[in-house]
């Protein structure tokens, strides 16, 4: 959050709020390059000067916008299901994703994942944001494993980091293949199976 | 291909190849949308009208570009690898997209994914046709794996189809994550992981 957004009265607040969401919105469905400046003032329904009060030009927005999404993805973790540190817990986790992609009708795939095909290659402020987001994600799950390991349920040879990198990659390239074919299944599949690999690799806790 | 492209002259079939080509480059570097049709033909050095004889349309260039990615993706299989029937062979295939990918530098993620994830929700026919180029892929994987199956060397429960998929995603994933992190190692990690869980369902070979 940048020091004019902490500064922000709550009616500011929620203006900004809104434009950002607005934003989110149609950059994930249009792409980030066929969004323009004009069609957010327009979704948001807030003034062109209002908008470029809280935002001085598309790449203030592109930054926000990618803050708001690896917020959201992470909350889906954190909010939803505290820690990832038992086979059941990455079980809800795999329905929660499952039950909003559904809701989503397949629409979006991730929202991080697809700003970080969009902008990785033409905006490097932008991919070292989002590298920076999915550094996070990936601990998150990381340090679920490693507490997992720490309590004598994951064999003492896993590799808890290794392992949060192909579960994420799971979770991403199922979301993708989940927006291609428009299916959740896709999705289900491929985290299931990171599940199976895991389950494999576990030993009952130590009493 | 079209009828168009079947009748063209080698030199006319030159020509429009030079244009996909230059597409497919611009398309991955600065993704559809950034990409106008005037780029294109300045990039493939043709004039205004031989584009156009040969693409009517940006639509037309996108399609062609899907063809022209998929069969690279699954050139890398075919072309170097002939059957993906052995964990070896898996791994083989892996060590080349990881050699590919370290070559680009990590820049593109994949050609397939990058279009799937631009296009998906705003060009419902280019979804179709990325849809079936990710089902020849993933059919492809599948066939190994059942190959392995019949052979006696995948356990008889493993499911090849729902592998196959699980595989597919572990390597867009992997993509996307080596992309946004411009580091090879997420997608060796991802790829990896699911050759460690296919290792764990095989049994050596019935004499």
């Amino acid at each position: 959050m940048t020091e004019i957004a902490r500064r922000l009265t709550s009616k500011g607040q929620a203006t900004r709020d809104r434009i950002v969401v607005a934003a989110a919105r149609l950059m994930l469905e249009y792409g980030v390059a066929r969004t323009t400046i004009e069609d957010i003032q327009v979704a948001a329904g807030v003034s062109p000067s209002q908008l470029y009060h809280y935002f001085p030009g598309k790449d203030a927005l592109v930054s926000a916008v990618i803050d708001h999404q690896a917020t959201q993805a992470l909350d889906v973790q954190q909010g939803c299901l505290e820690r990832l540190d038992t086979i059941d817990s990455l079980g809800r986790w795999r329905d929660v994703m499952v039950g909003i992609l559904t809701e989503m009708q397949c629409v979006g795939g991730c929202p991080l994942g697809s700003l970080a095909s969009d902008l990785s290659d033409s905006d490097p402020v932008a991919r070292t944001q989002l590298a920076a987001a999915f550094a996070r994600w990936q601990e998150l799950i990381r340090d679920g494993l490693s507490e997992m390991q720490e309590r004598g349920e994951l064999a003492r040879d896993a590799d808890p980091g290794n392992l949060a990198v192909a579960m994420l990659a799971a979770v991403q390239g199922g979301l993708l293949l989940s927006q291609v074919n428009r299916d959740p299944a896709p999705l289900r599949i491929a985290v299931d199976t990171m599940i199976d690999h895991l389950h494999a690799l576990t030993r009952p806790a130590v009493p």
